[in-house]
């Protein structure tokens, strides 16, 4: 939990937007409900009614919050608005901000491909793949069921690599030199099965995004194939059309 | 039901791609089946094997079927990939190629905007809404729920035009002179409630895509929006990310 920092932290608008989007997305201020008042709020962090404004200002931006006249603030969906316009990584989007982004490695192994795989990533059936499966964590809450394969003359040694606090994809750039430079990605809407649902912490009938991204190097050569099960509670994808 | 004219018809492999489709879609040969062998395709028309596997390399490109060493032909998911890299239609994308394309209307009527339409369409209280809700049809197939709210000024009338067989941004383009500039789109992954199921004909609990899109004019004056319930049996979303 986090809490306003009053000596030298960032501007206490921003620290208080946060601690509140923090509540939103644990649920302590359930969607639909009122949000406490601009008074109560700055009683609670000893701050003035404009500062207050100004926390409020910037969740409404992101899409968390609405005002209702009459009514007050109302807690919007909170769901992430993940963007498909552009190449997009869960661990490198949050990694700069203040929430707490980890993951956790369910399983990591080297195995053979299957016929499946060696379609997808253009490999011959000596080339070893990396499996990693990981949950990655937004605030402590499991939000995404990721895994990744990626042959190993890719990436010989990825596999030992930090995985819960590194992003694969800064890995494959930064330590083994791979130039990204695109993604091919499909998305489907699925129910989680109970593993997905249990590692997830999601009831077991929910729907979720099921989505396959292959991750191509310079001259198309693939270097990932990633499934993912992504909460359909916690995300919603947005795209502009022309 | 198609089948093969002999006569004066478009090359026979292309015609019996497009059979074959058929039957792909309307779950003859389902999903991970064997397809007939091609001395047997070849019989069942009358034409040579060498026109049969033209056909199949044809499904084969996109990607309703493929090939595994010593089993045959397997009939893979029939997902319409619905590229999310331009403004797709159902409507207009389809309406070219010799697919049955359709729709029925579910209801139409004229209303008052609720708050919630209110914002997205960036009207005020008085401006009335048509809303319309089709099911769109792909040989007979319902595919997709639509409900489309448009404002009353932006296309007086539209609501009495033949909305079973005309594409509404066709509409809003050439009669109602409208040029659409772009559309937002919101996607989320959800369970289809009984109506919906019941009027998709899918089993009850189905995953389905829930889709918002607000088409903009120029100027980003907000002209229709649309929510859409897809079928996830039936399509997947592509994309490139960079």
């Amino acid at each position: 939990m986090k809490s306003l920092i009053k000596e030298k932290g960032a501007p206490y608008y921003l620290q208080i937007k946060e601690i509140l989007e923090e509540r939103i997305f644990n649920n302590v201020y359930p969607v639909n409900s009122l949000m406490p008042s601009e008074t109560t709020l700055a009683e609670e962090f000893d701050v003035t009614r404009t500062t207050i404004r100004n926390a409020l200002k910037e969740l409404k931006n992101v899409g968390l919050i609405y005002t209702e006249k009459g009514k007050g603030t109302i807690i919007k969906s909170p769901k992430i608005e993940q963007s498909l316009l552009n190449f997009y990584s869960f661990g490198r989007e949050f990694k700069d901000s203040s929430h707490n982004i980890g993951s956790k490695v369910i399983s990591k192994e080297k195995i053979v491909p299957t016929l499946d795989l060696i379609e997808k990533l253009q490999v011959d059936e000596k080339t070893s793949l990396f499996k990693i499966e990981r949950l990655r964590l937004f605030n402590n809450i499991p939000m995404i069921l990721e895994t990744s394969y990626i042959p190993e003359d890719v990436a010989q040694g990825i596999i030992d690599e930090d995985l819960e606090n590194k992003s694969i994809y800064d890995l494959l750039e930064w330590k083994y030199k791979v130039k990204i430079a695109k993604a091919q990605e499909y998305i489907e809407p699925k129910i989680a099965n109970v593993i997905e649902a249990g590692l997830l912490e999601i009831p077991k009938i929910s729907p979720v995004f099921y989505t396959e991204r292959i991750t191509l190097a310079a001259g198309n050569k693939p270097v990932e194939l990633r499934m993912s099960i992504i909460r359909g509670d916690k995300f919603k994808f947005y795209t502009e059309l022309y």
